[in-house]
């Protein structure tokens, strides 16, 4: 039974927006984490440091050592989330591809997990970027194909000419078949060990 | 040596200041993690139903059984991090007052914590609450007292009279000897085991 | 010379993405105001009262004498605001259809104006409202088509199939001719009064 | 009858809660303008570019040309909705200090205003923006004394110590006599010409 959605793609791929769908069509309540979110967890001043994470005016982003030491622990803590019966999806952007995966792999040890590749043309991303208007130009364009490097997938998805709620769909019907059932037999009673 | 800093009290009584002002106070990174940032990671769903949380029109919130098993396996997942070398401020609301301190106690159970009361005037809660403007009225005046009931802190600040820069000084100081000396000689590399 | 452009449409129709764009393609510096930013300004109380706004739970929205009152005052300033030398972009919902239009053409009086139709199919709007997760259910539905009822355009765009960028290009080849000359001539000197 | 209030002061001195506190006590109506609002309805490209608005790193703000009158054309509209009948408050930062205050003096000839003096001792206000985490370091120490140089007020009131409510209490008790009863007799009918 899949307890773990992984959702990576680059920015303005859509990815939040499909996180969202998921939580709306799926019939588990399920949790949604994100790099995001983590970003604005950390001190501000690592936003802008050779340490932490910088965003650069090309759109291009690194991360140091003091940010990897908290994504690490943050990765294991979500990975603790979902095997103390949270249901989760994890809305990430593999800077490092193939690697961004291993460690994810790791952290996940022993969990069902779906991996969905959220694609999008990178000219359609970019647009987008613009449309939002929050986000750092360029960011789009430089991860586009970037984070898909490597990486494989149980599913994708390709925003360019699908809908976020129609992407939902597509990686619902894959979550591991049950849920909906075993969710209402135990509903709020402590998950089996599996 | 404090891994974890819990602040507890009342909604507009300013815990999430002074977390950003710990967190640029205390020479190591601390990842803040707070019930807002949860709340916002659950189903829209969950956020208007029995099983969910339910914001009443008078400011008062109720929390149900799916709510709570989130809850839970988030708390797990929140220890977790720190136990794999993140240092954590955890920014909550004790509805529960003393229930939920024994719960958080239970999930932190063989960390250093720093358990801090954040107290605030209900009147002038009151007040923050009108003027912040993104809150629903009635929050801060329904969970002032309430959320402090048979907790027992280590620290306690009150924001009624005294800036939160000043309440995250009071904090870090009682934050575990030889962190920042630790910091310096350790940084980025992998935590002593304690 | 256009100095005013007017997009109608309903939520989530992807007015707000195509006005960023327009800012983003046209050569001079223009506003974006709204009624979104419009509901912001007025007081808390008058988002949930009978003489202000009310968002119901389906998502239909109906507006008191108190708000009309606000609103029409705010649309005499706009328009001062594009006679006083700024050209603006309009983001609005036309709740009452022709009527609202109607309003518009009152108070831009002897400005030169696009009018702008912003439409999306209804179950794709739908879609869009649940993947921002920051809008009231139902609004997307319930004003899909009555905003655009007996409203007259210069252009229409609809974002079904077609990206914001790409509208907000359509919309661009509509605007004045000349206006990018006049602008590099008169950078920044009063504007001629037409 | 006043029909404006303007409030000048430093960033994070506490104009804006102060101004939802005065919405809250007021028995009319008002609106809330401010220079944020137009820093966000400007193309994404003003907010770094010499002809637009320059935040500097160290909280230095400055504005050229095209900021410039967008600008003016921004207090002319504000103006004009006053004028029509709205109540407005006028959230603002004088970043030229006396020359400002002519500016609005001119844009506002002939009608009723309050003028609002804002301070913070500036160690206090940097400490608050620190807390508040959104705004750019620097910005709260470099305006504090700065915005008011020259200025003159009706009122002056003083976030340091004193609530942002009681503040608005204070500046509601300035506003012109009889307003509240005008308002009973006349609500939702036109204003007269005064």
């Amino acid at each position: 039974m899949t307890r773990v959605i992984v959702l990576n793609g680059g920015s303005s791929s859509g990815k939040s927006g499909i996180a969202r769908c998921l939580q709306a069509v799926l019939p588990d309540p399920w949790l949604t984490v994100g790099v995001d979110v983590l970003v604005e967890a950390m001190p501000a001043a690592m936003r802008a440091s050779d340490a932490g994470i910088e965003f650069a005016a090309d759109g291009g982003v690194s991360v140091g050592p003091r940010f990897r030491t908290l994504q690490f622990a943050w990765m294991i803590g979500v990975a603790a989330m979902a095997r103390a019966g949270a249901r989760v999806i994890i809305d990430d952007v593999f800077l490092g591809g193939a690697s961004s995966q291993r460690d994810w792999h790791e952290a996940l040890d022993g969990l069902d997990v779906l991996w969905v590749g959220v694609r999008c043309e990178p000219e359609v991303a970019v647009g987008r970027e613009l449309a939002r208007g929050d986000r750092i130009g360029g960011m789009a364009a430089s991860q586009a194909e970037l984070v898909h490097e490597g990486v494989r997938y149980d599913v994708e998805v390709d925003t360019t000419r699908t809908e976020a709620l129609e992407c939902a769909r597509t990686i619902a019907a894959r979550v591991g078949p049950g849920s909906a059932v075993r969710q209402e037999r135990n509903a709020d009673s402590p998950e089996p060990t599996s």
